[in-house]
């Protein structure tokens, strides 16, 4: 999916929702334990109850790569059938980084293969590890900048070089000459606006993914005020509050719900920023 | 596989080596191509050949998620056989990084279910995203020190804090003090001894898992110079120089004398420094 289409998606949805499939089989809701592959059934029902408030799908591959093979067709089937309905962008939340001839193989497997539009890596090895996925039209590596979790202030916040900047700054500084606008996002945790808005200002064109809404006690509103651009400019994550809305019967019906009060919350602050 | 047992195996065998399966398919030898698993048949061969001089295996993930569920089944089956085998530390060269709930969705695929000895980890994150895979006898962290690419230039060796050292240096240092020597280990290339020198420095008792000789340029000695311990303390990886050793039937015999170069060369060395 192209920049254009992805603001044009943004726009026709009213939403910056980004719904994130971190499927655990131990947290499913009751009714799909007894099915034949519960995790994928569980991933159609809340693909077809939100795709239409959902801008954008993240699997996170660490909750398929526990369960094996079976893990690994249920991703399989959970992008073909995003893909198949068609109208949301989808990113695959591997964070890899490893050198140039092996981010080949992980571009090969994510944008070829799975057909993702999207990738997550960490910038840690550096240039050469993130520009095999860049230049290939509609597809995008998204790079961590300043995660939402607490380990992120041991080395993302120290200062460096002579221009004493956290290294999350000088990340998003560097990496942002690599790619484009078209072609490259952030992560920026929603928990500290004022990280989001020094991300801001070292990338005032780039997409951010913003995970950290909700469980891990970021504010919707906070992370619109300090990091939205006229053209939307944001991914915003939910799972858990998603997943686990409700326990039983009413678990999807509870998904939706929830899907759609972030999503009027995001309308709203669209519209009151002018991006609508 | 404990640090008494990796240090025993290490001298059992008089070798540093660590065989990395990184299995392409374009690149196999002519007579496995015709093959009807032909990375599996390819990889057994290779294992077969190599266990007896061979310390350890590297399999890194991305060759192969780039095949999908077959890519998958191949590293199952690479890892059983080592594991069946025995006597071989395995190495899930994953390069992952992620929130605690995430990590240990991680730690269960590659420790549990593929029953890896050890997994390379991304410090970016920071403590959270390490923590989960340590403190379980015989299973390891490796984290990404100072690698053997380019791009390591970008942020490993920028400058942090007020101590002015490179942020690689603070990293090794930082991580040391979250795991021991029984459950850590540090990535180091070994394209620059100064590197592997001022990384040893930083610690002492940590393996180091040293990638970067042969394709890329390190040279044997020096890294053994810079950074053997008194138990050896290093595992030295060497992937294209055995798997392409040879191209058409004499591949594996070819891939066999390419190993035992290598653990002759670290036999002198070990034997020099006294820690055979």
């Amino acid at each position: 999916m192209t920049r254009e289409e992805l603001v044009r998606t943004i726009r026709t949805k009213r939403s910056l929702l980004c719904v994130g499939l971190d499927t655990e089989e131990s947290m499913l809701p009751e009714p799909f334990r007894s099915l034949h592959h519960p995790v994928r059934a569980f991933n159609h029902a809340i693909i077809e109850a939100t795709h239409d408030l959902a801008v954008a799908y993240k699997l996170n591959l660490a909750f398929y790569e526990a369960r094996g093979t079976e893990g690994w067709q249920d991703l399989e089937s959970a992008v073909a059938l995003i893909n198949k309905v068609g109208g949301c962008f989808t990113i695959a939340d591997a964070k890899r980084g490893d050198i140039g001839n092996t981010a080949r193989k992980y571009a090969e497997a994510f944008f070829t293969n799975l057909a993702f539009d999207a990738i997550t890596l960490s910038p840690y090895m550096g240039r050469d590890s993130i520009t095999p996925f860049l230049g290939q039209r509609g597809k995008w590596a998204i790079v961590l900048g300043a995660t939402s979790n607490e380990g992120a202030a041991d080395f993302q916040f120290l200062n460096v070089g002579n221009a004493n900047v956290p290294l999350y700054e000088q990340v998003i500084k560097n990496v942002s000459r690599w790619g484009t606008p078209n072609d490259l996002m952030f992560v920026v945790g929603g928990t500290r606006p004022d990280v989001l808005k020094a991300a801001r200002a070292a990338a005032p064109h780039h997409f951010f993914l913003v995970p950290g809404i909700g469980a891990q006690g970021g504010d919707l509103n906070a992370v619109l005020d300090a990091a939205i651009t006229p053209d939307g400019g944001l991914l915003i994550n939910s799972s858990r509050g998603i997943l686990q809305a409700g326990k039983g019967d009413d678990a999807v019906s509870k998904a939706r719900q929830a899907a759609l009060g972030l999503r009027l919350e995001m309308e709203a602050a669209l519209r009151r920023r002018g991006v609508l």
